[in-house]
């Protein structure tokens, strides 16, 4: 009964160089600005308040940067990782462009690498993922890489091609939105007094509060990213019954919880690696920490860039205490980020 | 107490030619749209994005069709259906006009058919309600019949009065939106490649996914619409302690899941019978599947009318095993819908 | 690890005289209004169809009254709430303006009053808090008192300084939006034909329905707000394991259910007082009822001010039943309110 519905792409339907235009393009309103809020402890007031974003030289609040990485996400699932057994890794994402209320976003995807695993019945999938608003212009970039099963084991691999990514995004090239000035911003209205200078490279920040994760919320998320992927949906698709939650929820929602110690931390601009780096299930309550990696100067007035590990898990583990003697991430740790953000110089 | 507050209308308290204007008209915005993109799989590319709407001809994405009926159903509750023991039936359903953000919908109904049931004890009535925009003019009309319970089983029972309806909705009165165009659609953006003529007449499209409801999930969606029928929100309502999700619910999941293998059946211009086969609650997992029933031209360039048949429920029948020897459904099936919807042609 | 974040203001970081300007200003939009009618079952016609309220005389529909107010107090957590050990009031609440979609809201609280506990380690702390669009217009003006913790047991406590707080506002001095004019007010459309003259003093309206809680429900509803209070959100927090809900979103609920009986109530303007009478847990079903306690005219034309006691508990408590021979509310009894409503004369 199935001539109609598609199974998704397998392995051996990549070819590097290859460029998807991935389907159902989305126009964003204040709506989603709202079920954001809803669904997570999301403040930063730059993404909160048109005055706010009036204050520091932007037309008006552009949502979350979030949203933006996760409509984007969303477009890709149905090319990329409906058959992927597991999401490897990102790198070298940049938010290009502000997105507001009334842009409508689609993304396409192009193949960078490919290269089959050791046991030849999946391969790995390097693309470069692309958002673009109604006018064409770029909002958001980033390289995934996912693990897919191949349809026939026994297909020829492809030559292996592995892009070159860089670890750390080069400070000096992220995009800084048009007209941001932090020249007059206000510490009280934003929540916290702590500037950029107040940040030590290595410093550690607790974000103290918990939130305990249920199943109406994840998959409203999820849904509402037009990702469809059965899993978190289905809890008859895994044999244990539980639905795996997105592993962008948990990142949006550690990403609120660090605005307690990080509220100036405004806008993501760079997304430097990130790890989902174990499964997530609801019930689970979720603490966060984020560790300063680097700082650096932007063009813009007032504004700098901080470089920030975030990393999200059900205990309060410790930076030193993530993996084990194997090299593997503990259980409790849900998610390690490495990301750029905007704040007061 | 309750002197002030309504107990609904019996069925000796309707009579056929009688029009009741509903209360509580409603302004839809960009949030009615992003919560539906929550509560529902909706990946129609012709509802989510203006951009894409444009390209068809029209001046921005219409809410998705169901948004429309839902609010005016919502609004007929109180007046039709607060003391229904059983939602029989729709037919003749027409949407008439798009509604987008910023339109106002209010809603009347007109008693057309009345019945007792043959114990007495309550009766069937017919109403044709119909949705009408901030100028007034229609966008939604549909004949839905109800149970009703009687007041006095006493009280002497009007001459039956049955309307004649259509089984099916001639596809040359299908109102289809001024402007729409579909000549130049963009099967890529729209997310599968099959026009109407790549659909066989008895065709079926297994839709693959599955959803499972969740209590939260059901009670905003219903209550976003302003139904407030007691059994959907209160546990203590039915003896069991399960509280019954809204039919229209589960119409909405199917028509989502109906993405998958017929994403361009783009609107819903037509419902030609519905029957909720079985009630639903909370923890099933909600599968479905269409069959083509018909196809038919409009007027509109590149756009065709198809008929289909939409079957949701918790298991995987097939079209053979709806019902029972006795012609009843059988217990796992919760929908069966005929509606015709427009794609290209 | 705790250096940048906060801990929230003790006892002994309050003065009287002193002015906190809450962070995190909040642009609201129509998202707000549909997750507000996702979360409950709000019908008030002049808050739900901008047709009805500029039939009433005014621009548009203003977002309901309680989302002005969960805004406003969402901003004062962080720096009134977060040491509570309980939220003991409420008076000489007032709504000054409508709040519509595209307002960005700010809030700020001034100490009108301390006392230390006999225990001496806590005080009661007595604030006004306002709200302000951007406009820097005064929309809501409210006296809550909590009880807070102290940091240092053993500090000195300042003099005593209670504020004095009339009891019930002066209906005379209650805010009528501008333009507010009720002579031409259509009873069907807003769904019930009560005018004031129809509720007699001391009248009781049972609001009939009842609704059950769910976690993701309460926990969305106060996110929205961004009020993040940690025993809201972590089912860790508490030692039963249960995520205490914010006593607005019984207010909300309450007052949603009100509908039924006290349609044409339609716009609340004054908060007497208010009391959270017993804390509030998923699975508990509400019920809700109104006593009518005053009535006075107002200055708009066809306008007249109902004074309202709400009481929303788990049980159909009557209003003698409401305490226990001590004075304490009975276990079933959550919420305890004493407002002022618009409605037409």
């Amino acid at each position: 009964m199935a001539a109609k519905t598609g199974s998704g792409r397998f392995f051996e339907d990549y070819a590097v160089g290859q460029v998807i235009d991935h389907a159902v393009p989305r126009t964003v309103s204040g709506g989603e600005r709202a079920l954001y809020h809803a669904l997570y402890p999301a403040r930063h007031a730059l993404h909160s308040s048109d005055v706010f974003a009036q204050a520091c030289g932007l037309a008006s609040a552009p949502v979350d940067d979030l949203i933006a990485f996760h409509v984007v996400f969303g477009k890709t699932v149905p090319d990329i990782s409906l058959n992927a057994v597991a999401n490897l890794g990102y790198a070298q994402g940049r938010w290009l462009r502000p997105v507001r209320p009334g842009d409508t976003l689609r993304a396409s995807s192009e193949v960078i690498g490919l290269r089959e695993t050791s046991n030849g019945r999946s391969g790995v999938v390097y693309v470069r993922s692309r958002g673009l608003n109604q006018h064409g212009d770029p909002v958001l970039d980033y390289v995934r890489w996912v693990m897919v099963r191949k349809r026939d084991p026994g297909a020829p691999a492809p030559a292996a091609v592995l892009p070159e990514l860089d670890a750390v995004i080069d400070p000096a090239t992220l995009a800084v939105p048009a007209g941001l000035d932090f020249t007059r911003y206000d510490f009280t209205l934003a929540g916290e007094p702590h500037r950029m200078a107040d940040y030590r490279l290595g410093e550690i920040i607790d974000h103290v509060d918990g939130v305990t994760l249920e199943e109406a919320e994840h998959m409203m998320a999820t849904r509402l990213w037009q990702n469809t992927a059965r899993v978190h949906f289905d809890a008859t698709a895994r044999e244990d019954g539980r639905r795996l939650i997105y592993g962008g929820h948990i990142l949006s929602l550690a990403r609120a919880l660090s605005f307690n110690g990080l509220a100036n931390a405004q806008m993501i601009v760079g997304l430097n690696a990130g790890a989902h780096a174990n499964p997530a299930f609801a019930g689970m309550t979720v603490r966060a920490w984020s560790q300063v990696l680097d700082k650096a100067p932007t063009a813009a007035p007032g504004v700098g860039a901080i470089r920030l590990r975030l990393v999200a898990g059900t205990g309060p583990a410790a930076p030193g205490e993530l993996r084990d003697a194997g090299g593997r991430y503990l259980p409790g740790i849900l998610l390690d980020l490495d990301y750029w953000a905007l704040m007061p110089a």
